[in-house]
């Protein structure tokens, strides 16, 4: 592992990180837009511009699947956001989620190669937001829907892939539900133990929390307890929308009703996927060998330190710990694999494909310590593209 | 002049480029989005995304001026089409319109250093395209508009840069219109005229053909004639639209009638904005020391060695002869002064300002083959820059 990281053992403490530092590193934004052939001559003008531009548009105007071949919208991501689940910050406008966006087209680029650009909307009509991508749909090639709160993100995520024939992926759903499944695998995988038989706590029923819940089962977990702010969710509750209920019927097998220290009695795994705190003595009450995954950010809902002196494997988004659970292990190979193979959407079977594709890469290094690859692994991407194309093709939807 | 432009003499001959040549020029697309920060480490991705991110989003939210100094929105312009006026080519979709968005964001980087994207969009209603552009008003800082047909430009530009409160142009009318104008004086100052004496024949009704008349007459030419595809716009007409309608009340004062015979025997200047044809004739009938510029693209109303024949300057928006008016002349640096001064809008003091300062770049070198500067004079855009940005402090929209 170490030899392919660039500082593998550079660990990122932020009170290491002042202020200035940070602000220094945004400073005019995080992104460029460079030309990929010279404009230096009379001679180029005429082959980019006028008058030689004006034969690539006529074969696109005769036959429109040019586009891909003779524009960059073909390989252009655009990571949308109304801004409204910012981080752990939550509703703090288009505007604010900006660097949040061009950090995550940076990552675009860096790992997978694809161009992204951010479109932040200023509208929290689910409607507009469907209706906007649609009349911009000419200008790229594939949707990653970013910090849109819940449950206005399913719907808004189930729109937009019906109506584009690209793909489209809300990432703090799949993205964090695919390095999730990635991880329970790997932590299982450490232990000996089949994740068919392991309790699950999911805490918090937001974007992450459904789609991690979702993938889980549909990777072969049977027994999984989702937490919102009022308890467990069960069918026995009457104030549920109508995304929890549909999850209720699908979950908590054993019927059990109350809070965290209901659910977590005896429990095998934690999936803190809210920005909530979680009591120690919670923790302590799991079953033996317990899994902690710890992952709102920048605060884990328990101290990876604290959360270690009971549970066997701990895992957060601290790139400052071991097993950092990070996006950024996911969407850039997903998007560049469902282009790669000119996919018309993502599916289910391609998010499992990632997800074995993320372990993969971890082989021999598995510990308790390596239950992921780390962020900055130049294989993962690749791997990840790789599976993620052969499984739309298997799929028929390239 | 030849010390300051890459390849003064290079002429490009399109018949010398090849098709290959010019589709291999455009393979995947001429832009690219690269990294303005490194995400190399932990570290960097410590202060790039999250956890350090947080902050900038965080002080964004607090201040939402600071999205200018933190994004890279404030020097972001958008090149917005729907495709239905693409060059000389039509109603082509915007789709087929990409190749040549792609090439005018290119020229922002190339020319003004700004970065620039294209947006093209799946409808042609007026309130669509509107509205759409107010949605995405966070994620850029200008607008340019692009081969959107007229009279639909015009309503669309009015209520676009109503509605934003940033720097918007349309190029087709407004760039076009303030290179003419500089051409214009620099001809008339090659002869030692002046331009308020001048006969002028404008033809094309459409988005430069208005843009133009309008320069002219704020610049103080008084004797202009417009001519559409049916022939002399006058007050006479029924069968004019809303805009063609106005332009008769301020145009044509000698109350002409007839076609292009008529309006150019004795005129003094042809401007083509038309992708007509003229004829050999109505230019030999043209008082002494006529100018002519033929602008149409990729092919001139009338080919500039014939117009030499009789015209004492002819120019055209062809590189491979002297005098080529492209509107890269003007749009970079009008925007990077907008951009610079932080303009809210782009006045007709910012445009008469960039058309002198193009003139300007001329200096002494001017004559009859040189009434404008090359578009690959690389100190026009400054020029042209500093000049609109002085404008816009001086009209206090900055």
């Amino acid at each position: 592992m170490s030899s392919v990281t660039d500082a593998p053992n550079a660990t990122a403490d932020l009170s290491e990180i002042s202020h200035d530092e940070i602000f220094a590193g945004h400073l005019g934004g995080k992104l460029s837009v460079e030309l990929s052939a010279p404009l230096d001559t009379q001679r180029d003008l005429s082959i980019a511009y006028t008058p030689g531009v004006a034969q690539v548009s006529r074969a696109i105007a005769q036959d429109v699947e040019l586009t891909k071949r003779y524009t960059w919208t073909d390989r252009l991501v655009v990571v949308v956001s109304d801004g409204t689940a910012v981080l752990g910050l939550g509703d703090i406008g288009p505007r604010a989620s900006l660097p949040v966006m061009e950090g995550k087209a940076a990552l675009f680029k860096k790992f997978a190669g694809l161009n992204s650009i951010p479109l932040v909307l200023d509208t929290k009509d689910v409607d507009e937001i469907v209706e906007t991508l649609i009349r911009l749909r000419p200008s790229f090639g594939a949707v990653n829907l970013e910090d849109i709160s819940a449950p206005r993100c399913f719907e808004i995520e189930k729109r937009v892939v019906e109506a584009l024939d690209c793909p489209v992926m809300h990432d703090d759903q799949h993205g964090t539900a695919i390095v999730v499944l990635a991880a329970l695998n790997g932590a299982a995988k450490t232990q000996g133990r089949d994740i068919a038989d392991l309790k699950v706590v999911v805490s918090g029923a937001g974007a992450a929390g459904v789609a991690c819940t979702n993938i889980l089962l549909a990777a072969g977990v049977r027994d999984v307890i989702v937490l919102d702010s009022r308890g467990i969710i069960s069918t026995d509750r009457g104030d549920l929308n109508e995304v929890k209920a549909e999850l209720a019927t699908r979950t908590n097998p054993r019927g059990s009703n109350g809070g965290a220290a209901e659910a977590l009695a005896g429990a095998d795994v934690f999936l803190g996927l809210s920005a909530g705190k979680i009591a120690e003595e919670y923790i302590a009450s799991m079953a033996p060998e317990s899994i902690v995954f710890a992952m709102s950010n920048p605060d884990p809902e328990i101290h990876p330190d604290v959360a270690r002196k009971y549970a066997a494997i701990v895992a957060t988004g601290r790139s400052d710990f071991p097993n950092q659970i990070n996006n950024v292990l996911a969407f850039p190979g997903v998007f560049k694999g469902a282009l790669d193979a000119g996919a018309r959407r993502i599916t289910e079977g391609m998010k499992l494909a990632a997800a074995n594709a993320i372990l993969d890469v971890v082989g021999d290094d598995i510990g308790p310590e390596m239950i992921v690859p780390s962020p900055l692994d130049p294989r993962v991407a690749p791997a990840v593209a790789e599976a993620v194309a052969a499984a739309a093709r298997a799929e028929g939807v390239a």
